[in-house]
């Protein structure tokens, strides 16, 4: 399988994710919605199904639609990402590369879905609060380890699942035992569970992409993008992936 | 298999989805009801086990049960919807007369099962909105856009999941990977984060089959059937559904 | 297979199922609970898991866990309920009993589990609704309408699943396609839709049981047990079943 | 396989259970949180899917991860936990050992991701809530048969549904049909009916642990550990492991 393919199949999956992710939030964020103040387990299952949604989009290359991820099976020592495609700096590249510009696309899909309501009357960190995450309390180096919690939990978890050796619900690519729908579950358990302090980003490329996309969009009443806390959902899922894919070879045993 | 079973199958299932479906939204949006004012998720949640359930019982013709799926199955090069019944002419217009005339029927279906609550004091709009969508801005442009992404990812994840090549998922007819359940969560994504808007009618036969109820059940104090906004949800679903089966030739290589 | 292990199946799985289902009312309604209050698509989960609960352990007997669901089958044409257990009226009434039993039971357990609550002060009619239901608008013909309505989905559903011809998910006994999840969200789904007016019993055996039981149990602050709309609830079900059954030769072709 | 390998399944799962248990708790119990007043249908789904994520990772043990599961599976009349590890006092003991172990583990680490949260003003008797459980109304001998019910419905619901015979869902371990999402299911079903009078701890491991936790964590403004309560949600939810297992042998026949 060419690179081009892994590309295309991990933009396509990401900007899915990102356009029902981020629309979720909107839904309960943004005024004049049908869904106004549901609330955060909608939001739950909101990104919980956009994972589902974009997994199943992503065949070709596994939908990891997440850096954390790609490097997370890159440290736990995997040769392939899918048959065909060694791991390498090209073809790690090329993952990322995509994610970021696939959250790119579902960031602007979904301001044109919610044009008129971002076009409406909110306080900017609303706004922005559609796109990217933002800390309840801000403190760098505890959001730092909350979002690396998170990440580990995700990662970890998709790695330990490969464990089970049930081959229905193998996806094609790394991801192993959980499917489409059991890694949406296990996204709906972190963002319950440990969504609460930084809003789960979980994902660089979740975060830095529709946070680009809010910077550029031609969005009324807007406030800066938040700069300065954008590194924390970076390095957190960074840090929280690469640790689950070390520990994976000790704690998951074959 | 006959035209006529393929309109059997069709007209069962989508009077299954929309009797569950707008029910409900009765059951929240009503007076007098168990459910009343338990707010989007629970709808989000109504709408997508509707579908679960109407699925399940129109195993015949493949359960489309929308006229945006019929023809993004078409335009994604599809020569058979089901084995033995080719696309064709006659074939999409009994799927779609089927469509139609199941959601009257379930609409008509849900007005008995809360025929005393139709019948106690509410806005005429709250009674109309137990059957069709309405925006919350009104502009009938972007209210379009809406329409058309949400039923663009319907019909999009639909032919992707098609290609993950896990029989034991398949639907008997052409819609692939996603059994009754996965289309099921998909449309509970879809309404969690593009139901903010328009309400996600993301089927013409959802929307204007129930609306025809409407406006002839005797139902008090009702107000008209908002016929200027009426071709929203049928023109926004048929362009998301077509541009996803050109799409996918392009997006969702095999 | 005897009719005793069929009896014991049953009673196992009806008590299971009043156990969590009476048990999530209980949780929601009355007072001093963690989860007062908490609403209507919570008590749609709590019903729809309870039958999962139910299924799962009444694996020997097909898992009817309803007199509705049990004639249905019969009027469907069924010849055996499992293989070696012939329809008969020995099996039929082995089956009623045993659900008729077992819903006494679990609600006994339930009131065990929330004794504490149950001797709290609340109003007669909330300690009445954790076990036998009520409908918002008082109406015996239209109550019956719906009651019947929302049970001729289950078991029309239930039937026409039994259609897709997916080994993996058929029960060992006559449910078909549909295994413990897809009844459980079935169940949510009637809920959700048709629970609205009359807080759907579809199941003669899940209202009078624990109504029989609520009329006997030492509560303090008791009324009376609401004896005049008791046939209600059994009735409508029954129709409903029945025609669901009869409608499955014309409807749900093989 | 070695006790060695059972004891690292045991506690890594047991911690994730923990881990995303208690968070889901601190998420609408502790304050600046996102997803701070929830409520219970929200606790309910994450423990449900803790229990799924810990499942997952513990696939060398068979996911107990509750030692009234263990002991349920004990008095059932099992003679192998998982291939090649017989049921002794040491491996009865190792799985035990090590639940409480993963169990303090994971308290520490959801403390690690609320820190921000857990220094903040709160009413100690919350911050203790997240940790472990308390009674809405307290009464030792009630609170213990709640406790007792509940955690009879989780192992016998187990056992039974290790007589399905479908292995398509079999775990690698003693736990039989369900899979991670059917015990994932049935926690939400319990949480949801039966988790009303004492927060369901349904698991010693998953009370006691977290409250020595909570004991020893440097968390400012905290009250006592409620050591008078602390028995019992450790002797009910062994007592009702201990019946469903001895009542499995009649209940639940092959």
């Amino acid at each position: 399988m060419s690179l081009a393919t892994i590309f295309l199949s991990e933009t396509v999956g990401t900007a899915m994710l990102i356009l029902l992710g981020a629309g979720s939030v909107a839904n309960t964020a943004l005024p004049r919605t049908k869904g106004n103040g549901t609330g955060f387990l909608f939001v739950n299952w909101g990104w919980g199904l956009a994972v589902f949604s974009g997994v199943l989009v992503s065949y070709k290359s596994g939908a990891h639609l997440n850096p954390a991820v790609t490097l997370g099976i890159v440290f736990s020592g995997t040769k392939e990402f899918v048959p065909g495609v060694a791991v390498s700096a090209a073809s790690i590249a090329t993952y990322i590369a995509a994610q970021f510009v696939g959250a790119f696309i579902g960031a602007v899909a979904c301001w044109l879905a919610y044009k008129k309501q971002f076009d409406a009357d909110a306080p900017g960190a609303v706004k922005l609060g559609v796109f990217s995450t933002a800390p309840e309390v801000r403190s760098p180096l505890w959001n730092l380890v909350t979002e690396a919690i998170g990440t580990f939990v995700l990662v970890f978890v998709v790695l330990g699942a490969g464990h089970w050796g049930d081959s229905a619900t193998h996806t094609p690519g790394g991801l192993g035992w959980l499917g489409a729908l059991g890694v949406a579950l296990l996204v709906v358990a972190i963002g319950i569970s440990l969504g609460g302090p930084t809003g789960y980003a979980i994902n660089p490329a979740r975060d830095l992409g529709p946070r680009i996309a809010f910077a550029v969009l031609p969005i009324p009443g807007k406030t800066g993008a938040d700069w300065g806390y954008s590194w924390v959902p970076v390095v957190g899922p960074l840090i929280g992936g690469v640790v689950a894919g070390l520990a994976s070879g000790v704690l998951l045993p074959a």
